[in-house]
């Protein structure tokens, strides 16, 4: 008989809008978040009993009155919260995986005293990822759709040749990309002092974006490890990094045959291309700590 | 024998993205630009002929060497360059028409005096479409997906009751929406002073969501109509705007089963909810002008 | 002061499943229902009063409850009704637009008698839209998304050559599209017998594949004029056909430098293409009818 | 200085399609293909030196050129010589790794004897990975975007109830999801017979429908398990699969308060929601196999 593997089973996507309110200023956490359970469930894929299924309806349920009982402090902070509650809570639940994105908003300007009004920033989407099995800890937190762009400063060349090599060699490109990251802290015990999940993420995105525009790039391999070297130099709470670096790129444009000159160091025209597009994708880690982050990212 | 009606033709979603230099100082415009012709086309529908016919492929030429050889000033001015030139050198061509949506990026901040490192800014897409026989212009700029939110000073309420009627008065809600706008200029004649495209876009946005913020709502299209009627008090070059904006709702979640107080005034829980949602569309006028954009707001 | 032009609100895809049971056979109606009212709606625009305004809620209610009362013999016959009650229920509303997308399922072939199972065919989406102004009827029905393709019988030759033409004419090419469609029944007057819906849908669709796959192509306009004069020629019920049809380029691989030769005659590689693409949009009209089809249109 | 961990570059999403002629019969393949390859790769991160880098655009010319020198038998096959020739024939390249996606076409019926024209069949989008590091292949095909209901014959009751639980128990409810499934082969030796591929694709499909129809199902881990269990019995091939199943909910409407009764035994109507959703994920081993595939499933 065929038998059962690792499995979960969960309410994904739970669109939960927190408002606070003090005074006339309020304000706002917007989060899509998705519960994932494992444990005791051979037999409800065996024969269907539900005896050891604590409802998904439930799991949603519980996401809604954690977010009025205990607020929204960071979506990490509200993934800790409910991770603990489903492990703790039920028996056969003996792990839970909390999958949160969060969408930013920034203040419209106003006129009068009041702040109760927003526009959705719209950048990169943020994300983090708590794990729990009762003992131990782990965050993975990162972002989504976050595309930068040098319009100088890369070069590629001095690359393998074989006989389906027709790519000249380049001097002065477009590096562009959408950056898929994910990092992952050292923090995974109850007894030790947990990160400012706040701060950590501004400071993450801020050296990830200055690496990205300060490296003089000989390859977007190159440029991913500065990004992520960075972040580990300067963030003691993370041991690991992961991106996944679509090469987006753009090529300049042959004006020739139109008797016009489209050289880069004059600026230039260029088509950005959907498809095919280079994908780079590496893990950055801290000297001693073991990769944990999977290879392949997934986005919630 | 079936007859050919209202037709046109063209090459759709030219990616181009133009970097100018001024020294280390790299400024970057990146659009994608669809191009429509119309004419006398009626052979190449009924027989195949394509003696009239000016390839696809070389609209999309155009497109590129024309952002080499003319820039890219605005996308209004670019679309108006494309117009003019494929009614006035192609005689079987009568119409053109150029839809242009622009993605923004801004700046991000580096050490050096270097500034060729962009991150994309993500929020609204700018559209515009311009249009022309060889006579008259016809400008529509506009946006989408700007998504804004008032957590406070909505009500809905005083509305028919019907037998299918269900739903409760509500006198403080959240009201939502992702912006879809369009507005069209006055100008339409070479002999009149362009506007300043740019300037005048900034300045759209800005009232927009001044008028979304400001505004006390009985109902979305209330909010819609103050929207449009600010912009046409504040802005002399434009005699009409459309608003499509989708109802995004939030609904206050029901915690009472679990012994949870879930009020507005204490700030609350939501749901934010995919479909169905309301659908607000009209088009505000200066006075004495008639209305041109079309019912349906369509993307590019 | 600004003034109201063109106006019209309601709910927007009300997602609706109706099940029949016939004994052990089921039979599925998988429907996206969208609403659309306008009438004497000044003062919800200018004051905000919601006296005129029926909510966009109860038009959702309405939905459902009609699919149970009055069943869902076809996606046209469903708005029909929908629109007749509201123009003839409420006096403030003038007119109604019902727009619905209907997606095909087929049965899973199983071993016992009973028919309950379906796997959705996730072909093309079917279409309609019902207009209503209390006296005459308007329906338009129509597809998306499907996507077809000639590996030959396809050329382009003999067309303008300015100085931007670079292509070279093709003597075999592919041609493939993605069809959008719209047909417009001369079904007006409650006075005249409605058409049969399903049955004219079928073969409205199979005519449509058969005269692209028939016609021997020398533009794409001209493969669009066959589809739609067919559609003309043998239904009666149909006066307008609208098209727009994007040219899904493939690009026959250059594979010179690696000593292999890549020829149509021989069946060849393509890259097919994302953007940009070829955008042909045309009507077809029964001779002396008027076309009333929107240039662009519009999914919902 | 922070370390190099996991890593892999290549060449994402080359559309290939190959047309085959076989006199005035053409048949296609339309491919999406993603190539990842690792190996000594640490100069390029460290410090940008490309001397053991085949560029991404050369695996992109590689995919092409095999199309033509090879032709596509299968989806796997065509994996299969990417993956040996990359790794063989460049000494840094240590594992390749080759994802493919599937479009399937079916023929449009026309009059002649010419059989050059296609429809996409829009249904589900095939999937294989073949991994190859030069001594051993795995294998792992699969499928995505299939949509499935069972109208009856699905129950959910005898569930854990906790302080958040509200549901209500459902003895007759619609079962929907859209199938991702996975199967991993257990060929992975060049000694060994390759299975037909194709013969496998249609009989799993088969199988896994049958296996979604005929059960009785009392949870959707159950059906889950069903459905992968029949596929280890029938396909020798397989060692073991795993599916991520979103409970596609469709809520029963409550007509009640407009006086109609919606009862799922007289046929009724449902509300078809997007999010939140149940997901199930499990793995399905033939028994004394390890699991492989991973825990979350990502699309190329």
């Amino acid at each position: 008989m065929p038998i059962l593997g690792p499995n979960q089973y969960g309410k994904a996507e739970n669109r939960v809008v927190k408002i606070t309110r003090d005074g006339a200023t309020h304000h706002i956490k917007d989060l899509n978040v998705s519960v994932s359970l494992s444990g005791d469930m051979d037999e409800v894929h065996y024969s269907g009993s539900n005896a050891n299924v604590l409802p998904t309806d439930t799991t949603k349920n519980t996401v809604y009155a954690f977010a009025k009982e205990h607020g929204i402090a960071s979506a990490e902070q509200f993934g800790i919260h409910l991770a603990r509650h489903f492990v703790t809570s039920q028996e056969p639940i003996r792990t839970a995986r909390i999958r949160i994105e969060e969408y930013a908003w920034e203040r419209i300007a106003t006129a009068g005293e009041d702040a109760h009004s927003f526009v959705r920033q719209g950048q990169e989407t943020r994300l983090t990822q708590i794990t729990y099995d009762g003992s131990s800890w782990e965050v993975v937190s990162g972002l989504k759709d976050l595309t930068v762009m040098n319009s100088t400063n890369s070069e590629f060349w001095g690359y393998v040749k074989d006989k389906y090599t027709t790519l000249p060699e380049a001097y002065d490109r477009i590096l562009a990309t959408e950056v898929a990251g994910r990092w992952r802290f050292n923090w995974s015990d109850d007894e030790q002092a947990t990160p400012d999940w706040e701060t950590s993420y501004e400071q993450v995105k801020k050296h990830m974006l200055k690496a990205f525009a300060e490296t003089y790039s000989l390859s977007l391999q190159q440029t991913l490890y500065q990004m992520g070297s960075r972040i580990i130099d300067h963030r003691a709470e993370i041991d690991e990094v992961r991106f996944s670096l679509p090469n987006k790129h753009h090529f300049l444009v042959d004006l020739e045959p139109f008797g016009l000159k489209n050289a880069t160091e004059d600026g230039a025209v260029y088509f950005a291309a959907d498809r095919p597009y280079g994908l780079i994708e590496a893990t950055i880690l801290r000297d001693g700590c073991e990769p944990r982050i999977p290879v392949d990212l997934t986005n919630l």
